[in-house]
Formats: C-alpha cells, sequence, structure tokens
C-alpha cells in the first residue's frame, strides 16, 4: 500500500511551526510497510486542500491528514474529506456525549462550536480524541475514472500530542484491519556506534529482509536500530521481532543500551531509582547539561542530590576539593582532574555514585596538546574510581557538549552494576 | 508573487530528518511579500520530482528546491530542473575552480563525483556553496499552456547550513531583482506576553499593515515580532522597519528584549561579557538548565563562575547556606529560600550577580498551598536582594522548567543595569 500525508494548515505555510507530524507518520506507516510517496502541506483554503487530496489519489491508496478539524470557520478538512469521497456530515450522538464528558471533567461549558464538532461524515469510522475535543476519523470511497479500486482518507487532529495518541490508539489498529495484519515494532538505541558503521555491521541482516524491517535513525549523536513486524497475528509478530532484536544484539549488542526506545536519561534515572544508588555530578564543559537532562525525569530527586557545574578553576577547587597542583601540573581538562571531580563530588554529596566531566567544547580554546573535543569523564563508585578519554577533534560546540552528556550516562550504565 | 516549496530526499519520507528547512524559506519568503502556497516533498525519484513541479508551477510563480543536489546518483535534481525548464547541463569552469580550491584548503582530492558537481544548467544563475561543495542555481523558463508568463526554479543544497548560508547571500539579493525592492526584516523578542496578548496589543499597528509586514511567532514559552518591509532601496526598507520597531516598542516595550532576534541567553550572556560582570547561579527545579544555557556561549568563561545545582535540601544547606530553620519553617519552594540561595552562591563564588531558582516543575508534588507551577527566582546585586513569584498553575514539568530558566534570563535582564 502507498500513502501520501498531507498537512493542513496556513501556520505551517508562513513558518510558525516546524511539521513534526510528518515525521512521526512516516516512521509509523514505514513500520506498517505502507511506503510513503509524498508528503504536501496546504494552508486553510478548501479548493486547494481538496486538488491535493485528488492529486494524492492519484498514486496513493491512503491519504493521511493532520489538521482543520478544529471548530472554528478555518477549519474545513471534515467538509473536503466528504466532498472527495462522496459523503456527507451528520451529527453523532455518542461523540457528542464523548465531548460534553470531556468539558464537565474540565468543568468547562459546552459551546455552540463544540457541537460542531461532533458533526461528522455519516459512514466514516470514528478515532476519539483522548487528549483533546476535535474527534478524528476515517473514510473510504471509490477510486475515481471508473476503477472499482477504494481509496482510504484518514482525517486526524494537528496539535501533536492529541495526533500521535489517536494514532496508535485507534489508527493503528484501522490500518492492521485494512492491511490485515498486526504491527509490531521496537526501538533500539545505541551509544558509541555511527550510523555508517552500524549500517555496515548491520548489512548481513538488514539486506533483502521485508518482514521484520530493519531501518536505521541518526540524530543528536546517537544512533537507533527500528524493528517491525507485521503479520496475521500479534504472537507472530512480536516473536518475529523478537528474534530480528536478537539478532542485531548479536551483532552490535556491546552498543545497545535500550530495547524499547528509551532514551539515556531515562534508562540511567530508572537504573538508579530501582537500585536506589544515590547519584551526584560534576560537571565543566556541559555546564549543567547532565543535571538537566537527568530532572526531565519526575521523581529523581530520590536519587539525585547535587549537580555541581564548577566552570572556573576556583570553583573546582572550592566546591569539589581539586588540588590546585593538579590543575597545575594537568591542566583542568585532564584524567587527574576528571578523577578528583568525581570523588570530591561523591565525598562532599555522601552519594554512591560521583560523575565528572571536563573538557573543551570549541569552538576555539583548543591548544596542539589538547584539541578541542578532548573530553575526559571521571567516574567514582564502590571502591574504584575510573575515567574515560575521548578525543573527537570536533569543532562544533554543541555537539561535544551533547557527546559528552551521553557519554555520561554511557559510563553510569556500563560500569555502575 | 507566490511561491511553492519544494524538499527532495526518501530519507524525509522515511521520517529520519525533520524538514526544517521549508520552516527557515517559509518565513524568509513571507519577510518578503513572497506569498507560499504548498510544501511538498518527494522522495529521489525522477518521475514523481518532475511531475511535482509542474503541479506547484500551476499555481506558483517561483519553485525553491532543497536536496537531490549532491554527486551520488539518487541526486537528480538538477537534471529534472533541466528537463522542466527546457534546458541542458554544461560543465562550469569557474565553479570547478571554486570546488578544486575548496577542496585544496581541505587538502582533500578532487574525485569524479565533484567534478559532476561542476555541471550546472547551461543559463542558471550560480548560487556559491560556502559550507559546502555542492552550488545552488536559479533558472528560469517559460510558463507553458502558450503563456508569455514566466516561471523560475531556484535549487538549493539540502544541509541546512549550507541551505540558509547560502539563501541570505546569493537567494535575497536574486529575490530583490525578481522582485524589483529590497527586503529588510528584524527579529523582535519579548518574554512575559502570551501570543494572544501580544497580537491584540499590536491589533492597531497590524491591522492593514501591508508593509512593513508584522507577524507574531510563538516558541518554547516566548513570542517573537518580525518586521519586514520590502521597497525600492535599502535605505527606505532599514528606515520603514526601523519606524515600525519604534511603533511595536511604544505597544509592547517592556515585554522586549531584543530587537535583532537575539534569545535571552546570548543577550544576558553579552551585557555581563561587555560589562565584566560576574554571576554564579543556584538551580533547583532547572536541574542545570540555566547553567547549561548561559555556557551556550563560547568564552561566557569570563562571567560565568559556577552554577550549583541543589536539588537535595541537605545540598542546599551544604553548599547554599541556606538555614535550615529556613527550610522547616517556609519550604524550599518559598520567597525565603530562594533569596539565601542567591545570597549563598553570591558569597560563595565572590560573583557580582547571584541568581537562583527554587519550584515544583511537576507534573507531581503540589499541594494545595503550593501548586505545581508555582517558582521562586531569587537575585543578587548590588546591595539588594529580590525575589520574583511566578505561579502558573501549568502541570507540564518541560514547560514549567523552561519558562524558570527564560524568567531568570529576565530578572537579570531587567534588574542588573
Amino acid at each position: 500500500m502507498k500513502a501520501a500525508i498531507l498537512t493542513v494548515g496556513t501556520e505551517i505555510l508562513f513558518g510558525e511551526i516546524t511539521n513534526t507530524n510528518s515525521v512521526f507518520l512516516s516512521r509509523r506507516l514505514n513500520d506498517m510497510g505502507i511506503d510513503v510517496l509524498y508528503h504536501h502541506t496546504v494552508g486553510d483554503n478548501p479548493r486547494r486542500l481538496a486538488e491535493m487530496i485528488g492529486i494524492a489519489f492519484q498514486e496513493s491508496d491512503i491519504v493521511i491528514t493532520t489538521g482543520g478539524l478544529g471548530p472554528t470557520q478555518d477549519d474545513m478538512t471534515k467538509e473536503i474529506a466528504c466532498q472527495v469521497m462522496g459523503d456527507h456530515l451528520v451529527m453523532h450522538d455518542d461523540i457528542l456525549d464523548f465531548i460534553r464528558n470531556r468539558l464537565l471533567a474540565y468543568k468547562a461549558e459546552m459551546s455552540e462550536n463544540n457541537v460542531k464538532q461532533a458533526l461528522l461524515p455519516s459512514r466514516c469510522r470514528v478515532f476519539f480524541n483522548d487528549a483533546g475535543t476535535a474527534p478524528g476519523f476515517a473514510l473510504d470511497g471509490p477510486a475515481g475514472g471508473g476503477s472499482t479500486e477504494k481509496r482510504w482518507i484518514a482525517c486526524l487532529p494537528g496539535p501533536p500530542k492529541e495526533m500521535t495518541r489517536m494514532f496508535e490508539k485507534s489508527v493503528v489498529p484501522w490500518l492492521e484491519e485494512l492491511t490485515d495484519g498486526c504491527l509490531v515494532y521496537k526501538e533500539i538505541r545505541t551509544f558509541g556506534i555511527g550510523e555508517s558503521d552500524l549500517e555496515t555491521a548491520l548489512l548481513p541482516i538488514i539486506d533483502g529482509q521485508t518482514d521484520p524491517t530493519i531501518a536505521t535513525y541518526a540524530k543528536n549523536g546517537e544512533c537507533s536500530v527500528r524493528v517491525a513486524s507485521k503479520r496475521k497475528s500479534r504472537e507472530e509478530a512480536e516473536r518475529a521481532v523478537d528474534e530480528m532484536v536478537d539478532q542485531v544484539k548479536k551483532y552490535v549488542g556491546k552498543f545497545i543500551y535500550s530495547t524499547d526506545g528509551e532514551e539515556y536519561p531515562l534508562v540511567v534515572g530508572n537504573k538508579l531509582m530501582s537500585r536506589g544508588l544515590t547519584i551526584a555530578a560534576a560537571e565543566s564543559c556541559t555546564g549543567g547539561m547532565f543535571g538537566a537532562a537527568l530532572t526531565d525525569i519526575p521523581g529523581i530527586s530520590a536519587v539525585f542530590d547535587r549537580s555541581l557545574v564548577t566552570y572556573s578553576n576556583q570553583a573546582k577547587i572550592d566546591e569539589l576539593g581539586v588540588r590546585p597542583e593538579t590543575l597545575e601540573k594537568y591542566g583542568a581538562v585532564s584524567e587527574q582532574t576528571a578523577l578528583e571531580m568525581a570523588e570530591g563530588v561523591r565525598k562532599k554529596a555522601g552519594t554512591d555514585i560521583g560523575i565528572s566531566v571536563t573538557g573543551i567544547a570549541g569552538p576555539d580554546g583548543g591548544t596542539e596538546e589538547k584539541h578541542v573535543g578532548l573530553v575526559y569523564i571521571g567516574l567514582s563508585f564502590g571502591n574504584q574510581c575510573i575515567c574515560r578519554k575521548i578525543d573527537r577533534r570536533i569543532k562544533e560546540r554543541q555537539r561535544n557538549r551533547r557527546h559528552a552528556v551521553l557519554s555520561m550516562f554511557d559510563m553510569i550504565f556500563r560500569n555502575v552494576q
């Protein structure tokens, strides 16, 4: 099956919003073996919207729209979907009740606009909205041109939170029925291997593979592998995915830190919380990014005590007890300083773990001996204190800082058992 | 004039990449008074690319493509542009020299693929690439269908860094010639006012305004106002923009912190660096985000000394000298604690400024008395120590944390003179 993704909203054509819905939908449709041929964005303009749906149907079996389902004058996706598929809007009483109950829960009044949201195509399949008031729907119709084939349109709300929840809960089952299969996927996250190395390493299992599908993605210094299978039964699909995940582990297992899509801060945070291991950090070049990432996790205060961002040498001496002789002899960016920072913060905070980072983030500040991109990570845990040196010679400050933070999580993940 | 933006690349249809090029181009084209009617994305497929350009030209005068200019087999934007506009590729010797010199600077060899990059349409206007090897170009051709009108296609490379630099340096002048006008724009950044309030406040000057154009954008808890003018001469456009910026200041001046698009960390960082004012921070609910944001700025070590992320009460006592009685009597999230944190870190670090934050980021952890979203910002500077209370009652952890960080910058910006 082939699909087109059609985003509706003038705000996107003004550049006010980044179109992340198309990224999400592309990934999930590709997981299901549905080829995405086009992304289109049109403004809140009925003629252009209708024409673009028509153009999309020339090659695609399915058109998925996001946006334009709200209750205002601008929002006309429902009307245009009816026009193209040959249907008309009717009041759906179950939806009206659903919206009324949602509003009651928020102690909000039902407005005329809210009532309008219960108007949906007469023969559509309704997708309830768990995170907002605008319902989505799917509608089929003839391909046209004398053909007996069918076409499908699925209209989803624009806000990403509403759209993604509706997709997982209602659209996936609908697509599974449509394609007569059950879809299961897993996202394997890795650290420490580049995308091309990852692809090369996995080539023997990627090559010629149709189900499960295997795809690699790179983002912000990390690579992930998505494994997806569509089979007649969920059990079969799950088994196929699990077997393929095992295969992936065989080839690149040492780089994997998660097989369910969880990112490093959450994986490490959960590990620390489940084992009741307390942690304190000493940061230099990352400026607080490690603490910021870890404290994204609600409830992390149970184990995270403090992070001391010691940017100046004096702060490293004052706060962490790094010895002035160490700074003088080896410099702030050195194995010795990283080790003293990790030990110092652990001792001061009285935590189970002390983690530290010191490096040259760039773009300037490097020397012949110590290049931009040189980073040391220190870890004090149990009765050992160890250090990892990273020497990537990359000039970009942001990339170096992000990589250093991920390396801190990696250092904990690999060494705290 | 009307435009369509056409992104070329299968990786976008797989969801591997978020299409930020279209956001950038939409904004800049709208600045210039060029209406963007559509965004399209097609894969590396010559037939679909050609068809989509044809479809775009049905309504648009200009099609801007990004991607598909690289030297590999997949990249065929040049060929298809020639096909649609009625031209053919020829070797451009000046480009060949340019590429050779670039590669020399990198001590890289010229490959056959690099030579191919100097093949461009015979009658195109070349856009040199400052950040990579693939040149871009613009090409015109007849509208077709017996019309005497013209159409234009501009083909730019896909990597955002190359594309944006090429756009500013070469595409803007070309568009200025095409539309016979000079474009000037400014981005005004505000904090502390919501987008709808901002729009309402500016309504008297937005309403019926065609040049300069005024548009508001909201992102990550901040709103910006873009003012753009296209006039016969650059001086005229600059004057028109400056006058409109003054108008905007009259209406919402107290919320403005920058009129040249600079974000808060950079504005505050530059202010501190230019005055030689040193700073230390004490963070709780933000977990290090303030330090992380400030240390994004290269060279900030001249004024930024340390940030103590004191997540636990014990850390607040140990590190900042917050009195246990204060924590006991008023709680960790209180004006008193925020003030003691700011004073404590300033005293300890011996800096000119001490800034602090303590709050309940959520989603849980609130009480009847202290809601999720309650945040206190403390500032110690000169001979005063002041506190700002923020009570937004928003449940989302990320939004509360981001807003708290911006509030810290705002607190410094407004009170450190």
